[in-house]
């Protein structure tokens, strides 16, 4: 079957319409070894923020460098929907020194406390319902490494209320991510330039 | 070696600084069955807008509903460009009913036509260096269909002037596409709601 179209056959016995289906909250993870999981869960969030629609970016990674790009230009998009009322309110935190939303500075012994606390915070806003669409990234690390708890992540994303959408990224994802998210993509690479020595290039990579 | 790791014994003989070695032109392919490839990379050319480049997209498909998401927020990254001076300028072009710049209307037998006057016309666009990324959306397709010559989109690649960024999208990427690009990544499907019968969600399919 042509990715894309809906086989009858296969239309799901849920006594649900077709609109009804439609407002189903998506459940995404962008996994792999190669480029752009990233990149394509901020385009989404970007298309959601057209639609209005109030997003929650959460970075947990570290570099300040990497993805300055999509953070100004988001942050640009959240200043025009406070303006003109244009899209959706924009939130947009990262782990890198301690979260925005913190008093307690991060510090460097500390990023398993950090990235728990940020789940937390995540489970708070998904029960209160606060954004339509959640950009988890880079949270496959935490997990992998222990630091937040898969089978909490599972039970909190399969139990929470609304429609809100949540997209992880991150190599590796935990086989329990896969089987609970209802859109997974595996970025493979084959072929990078700094496979030969090549640098990162500016309004490229970041 | 993990990516994103730059392995110095790989460092490439060409005499050139990791200055000059930063402002070599991409080409990038996005490519495979999954999702992202598109999304992907309207998240590069946010980047690149928000570094101030000149944005070109062309889009060599027809839906009228897809990625209408995207354009929406690159035209008014566009215009913000010329409101304010931020980001970088946009044009947005697509072959839906014929390119924006012809004057002819594309009609229904006429598809093959009109891919080949597009591609003519980013052809003429990269020998002006009229844009610093090119998005050529779904690409793939009129050169898997014939309509656009593979040889020539190879030579003109290799040979176009300056610091040209040119990402290509589409599943089954010709193999001498993916030969001339430095960036190639397949997205893979492992999971889609499609597959159990739902419907694309707005604010997340477009």
């Amino acid at each position: 079957m042509p990715q894309g179209k809906v086989d009858p056959a296969n239309i799901p016995d849920d006594g649900l319409t077709t609109r009804q289906r439609r407002m189903l909250p998506i459940t995404a993870v962008h996994t792999g070894p190669g480029k752009g999981k990233s990149t394509a869960a901020f385009g989404m969030a970007m298309r959601a923020w057209n639609q209005g629609m109030r997003v929650g970016v959460f970075q947990f990674v570290k570099s300040p460098k990497w993805k300055v790009g999509e953070e100004s230009v988001f942050k640009r998009l959240g200043q025009l929907h406070e303006e003109t009322g244009e899209g959706g309110p924009v939130e947009w935190h990262k782990m890198g020194e301690g979260w925005s939303w913190s008093k307690k500075a991060g510090s460097e012994e500390d990023h398993a406390r950090d990235a728990a606390e940020g789940w937390q915070e995540i489970k708070r806003r998904l029960a209160e319902e606060t954004h339509d669409i959640y950009i988890l990234d880079e949270f496959t690390y935490p997990i992998k490494w222990g630091w937040i708890d898969v089978n909490d992540v599972v039970e909190t994303l399969q139990n929470r209320p609304g429609t809100q959408h949540v997209v992880m990224t991150g190599r590796d994802a935990d086989p329990k991510l896969i089987e609970v998210a209802d859109l997974v993509t595996e970025m493979t690479k084959v072929k990078h330039p700094m496979d030969v020595g090549r640098k990162g290039q500016k309004g490229i990579e970041w």
